[in-house]
């Protein structure tokens, strides 16, 4: 309940904050005699770190995976595995300036009117270095999914008003720009716009389009578990996430039952498929067969160099600047974090899935 | 697990299909000595009853509430609150031109790719009526969060592309038109787009916005179990919602930081409040003291009249026209539907938050 | 966490006090496809049922099961499954002259201490009425073990000092004797001591062992959810037991490692057997494949017609005689509830073994 | 639900085989404020430290507790509390002659059958250095628990059929002897009969007794999560249990309802007591007020360094000798492991208990 737990079966549970002595996660109830090793995991951490683009903070986290248990001659044992990365690069140093004062857009002063404490040495629990548990998880979940022939891949979807083109959409060119934006015109458009920001001392939003292929029709649980509100909690539960949609989303509420309901047909080979996918592959909460597709709104990074005004622990106005390495732009290096919340949300529901019948 | 349960502390456990005997709920963890009778659970089944307007099916549903145990002399006594709804008006025989085949827009099929067995009496679990054990739940909530000065309102916010219009806001009007919209002439326009859509046999989606106000700051869990997070799954676990967005939501992603950081002050009482609500009273997953706003988006109602091609059980293309009693939009009845996923989901973090500190 | 929820993927949920409306459960996650109907429920209700022998309670409940939901054309069909059993026989007068005592032996005290409210109709949700919810889920859980070829079976093995012999032992006498013991002549002796226990005014306890068939080795979870662990929850959680212990139990505590170890050994086909059961089926918390034997030790039941010292609620010491109709032993009819937690506590370690491994 | 997860808003999941590269846990859910350092888990710890006396094994283990997170400047601050104790001494080439045989009285065999993978290193999982994790963690319930003024002790009982002399029980003995007993005489006479089993290449087995004080009336949720069900769910977690038992457990399944009843009295304070504490603190699984008095028993070490018959992976009889360094009994060991389950448990559900009631 104390929130550091996601998943019934497939069970995560995280601990650390930014500028303590490291950050970890927990996996409980993967199934063994999955491959996996270490690399598995750090290819994942490395694309959420920082340092890589003028785009991201210049800190530089090595962020070192080191699986504790659970694994024994390559494979998964079935027994929790524990995955620690060490804090290196803490300079708390850089927050004394904003340890008195809550920052706007912030969670600091939510987190002290609930523990009555501050741990003024960064975001604590709400740094995004936490979220470097959860990508160590979906790896494993990664890994899992991959028994199974699902996966998850996405990318940037849009920065400010710059969205990517359809028409041009290049899954090889997501790997090529700092802007993880499969279209690179887009990318392009968007760095300029980044840029002015930055001279601005200012900070941009954008959003993350996830797919997921391969799930069978029948995953999700029906009324409180459905795919899409896990898939929700589990996307809502990342930092600066403020909307979540599937399918077709906020459009299908402007659309009409004729226009949004997916078509049914067959090949005649049994097969049942759909002519569209306004649904984003989920139907009533379940898995419908088809691609699976969500989005998630980012908002702007709050922490920005320009000074904003605000009120301090003894309850003044004062005004701040904050000076610490921040990314203009969380969604780049968000893009990892989403899929990783998607993998986990999917490999839960696919094990509970399991026990739909009695055979199969 | 398997999905018929919501919430940790404040834990709801829903049972019931369309068209079996009935449809119930337990709420087990509410706390001993609220005020609570049938009526308070009354009031809000009737707001989702159907046969109210012409914009909704012209079943009578008779939704008559039971509370089965939990409650003595007038109180709850902290033992589990049992309510039933018998069902009364279930003429199955409508559904039995549709037994063998999959209705678009429903979850008929992944319903029986996941279990192997079609109950073709109506959605079964995925059928409109599964909402009344969430209502009757939502009602004993309200009566909790009532004791801590909270208050959950929604409203429909757009039919279409009809929106209710900021500066014709009227919370009384909200009562006063079939549609539940706070602004009477949107309702009106689009109770004339609906008629003509009812005209083509087609049906319509809509936006809910809701409101919780007075949430004291520090309520929501921190990493998985945020605030908005845990709203978002409550509410995409409605069955034909497809996006959630808190305060700004997608329109964040195209702000800048410095528009959408929401500056604190203070008046000099001490008293942090907030100039602005882009955050929708959420920050960092926790509350942040300001009012929570949220919205869903629904799609039309996936049941229309029209003819529409699909495939049957045995796999052959067919063509169905589904020729039940259905709503041409859902959301003026799952406004309230709204309300109680709200007010169960508040119920549930606030408990939890009183173990925050050791002493308060 | 309000304790009325027992299980994490075959998830019980039960309500419903002595003296209320009625006792019911909802079992959620039980596969879809196995055969139920309501006499598969109504069997096992009918062997707690109280009246059937001088040694119980002479109260005529009916206890009729029915079936609200979860059950579709003779088979489940993956959705919670709803049981209700409406109390009829409440005579709640009879509870009127203790509604302002404190009953020694009985919950009463903690009860108003934690909920600060009194429900007097006589024990609420520590009477034995609420074990109708756990034997009516329990009826299912066998249904699906049975898929399995597991089986659960318990008597009576001592009322008082009197022991069943195990030369004796005769599983079909323990239908034939109302104190559900596999020993004739065990039983008449116990029926004596009773009897005269009953012209004393007095009550006796007893000991219940359970038997479980057909486990395959691997259930059970390691470290916290241990098979044993599970089980002994899963009985401590009945009423009056004030004990636990599988294979040798607390005789084990005074045995040497050379004589409590079994002996593995093989006939040749490849199968692994113990040459003893000191274990009684679990080794580490996990089943080891040979028979599962647990005993339950059960208090007198604490309602005496003997005058008794006590407290009432407003702080006075007083006297009561309690002149109620109850039994002068709970073992009997405890027999069955034991095996129905047992039931229910494989049923959930079972499914959730299934996702021990990736392929099986 | 895989097991490694304790509790359910005091929540502790813990990580880390005999072999790997440690043990830790992270304690989710603990309130804010609470004065904790690595000296107060360090001092539980070194309780259970092997290599302290001749009748535990010569193992040097350091078990250096690190504190990763959750507590800042002294004090928790609500987020997840994170421990780990690397490994050191780990000689996994004691175990090399055991890696493909069942070893008698060990969960090898059943471990193998659930999850198809032989981690041959020691117990992994079922090793009794996973207990690090309870204890650490079962401190920090200890400083919780100190804030309310309860008091968890626990003593070794007996050793085989050595049991301690009520009359010449003491307190401060049981932390001068190396069996932890609270009674010098008996604490002599279990020596020689360890030495004399010892000789034997044999083992044996005893009995805990644990009381916790200070428990005000009312903890504990009525019907599945009573306080003594979670109790014995705890204690039965630990591996080498067989039994428990609560106040006066099985013998009260040989007493009459007269004799086991508590008698309530006042003394005119408006103080409810009782005369007597058969129920062990516990009544209708809610606490009443009493001391909290339950029992563990422990079976013999199986792991006997005497000659043994068994069967091998590939499914031969063969004999074996288990030659690594084990300890001739648990019990003294297990004392602090018990103290920290039941600390756990009642942290858990004294927490739970804060939300029996809207206001105190």
């Amino acid at each position: 309940m104390a929130g550091s737990t996601f998943g019934s079966i497939f069970r995560v549970t995280t601990w650390g904050e930014s500028h303590g002595k490291g950050i970890g996660v927990t996996v409980d109830g993967c199934p063994a005699g999955i491959f996996l090793d270490e690399d598995d995991i750090q290819a994942y951490l490395n694309r959420r770190k920082p340092g890589q683009s003028r785009f991201a903070t210049a800190r530089q986290e090595e962020d070192q995976a080191e699986i504790l248990s659970g694994v024994f001659e390559g494979k998964t044992t079935g027994t929790p595995i524990a995955i620690m990365v060490r804090n290196k690069d803490q300079r708390s140093r850089d927050y004394h300036n904003i340890m008195d004062v809550y920052r706007p857009g912030h969670g600091d002063y939510g987190y002290e009117a609930k523990y009555g404490i501050r741990d003024y040495r960064g975001g604590g629990r709400s740094s995004a270095r936490e979220t470097i548990g959860r990508v160590a998880a979906g790896a494993v979940a990664v890994r899992l999914l991959s028994c199974f022939g699902i996966e998850v891949a996405a990318y940037t979807k849009s920065i400010g008003d710059i969205e990517i083109d359809p028409q041009r959409f290049d899954w090889e060119e997501r790997e090529r720009n700092p802007l993880y934006m499969p279209d690179r015109e887009a990318a392009q458009e968007a760095a300029r716009y980044l840029e002015t920001l930055m001279a601005e001392q200012d900070s941009a939003g954008g959003v993350v389009e996830c797919t997921i292929s391969g799930v069978p029709a029948g995953v999700g649980e029906p009324v409180f578990d459905k795919l899409d509100a896990c898939l929700a909690k589990g996307i809502l539960s990342i930092g600066a996430v403020k909307g979540f949609e599937v399918g077709d989303g906020f459009s299908a509420a402007r659309s009409k039952g004729s226009e949004n309901n997916d078509v049914f047909y067959t090949d005649g080979d049994g097969k049942v498929k759909k002519r569209t996918n306004h649904s984003g592959g989920i139907l009533g909460g379940i898995s419908d067969g088809g691609q699976i597709v969500f989005r998630a709104a980012f908002k702007p990074t709050p922490s920005i160099a320009r000074r904003q005004q605000t009120v301090n622990r003894v309850g003044e106005n004062v005004e701040i600047a904050i000076h610490g390495r921040h990314d203009p732009i969380v969604v780049p290096r968000a893009v990892v974090v989403v899929e990783a919340m998607a993998a986990l949300t999917v490999a839960d529901l696919l094990l509970a899935h399991r026990n739909s019948r009695v055979e199969w």
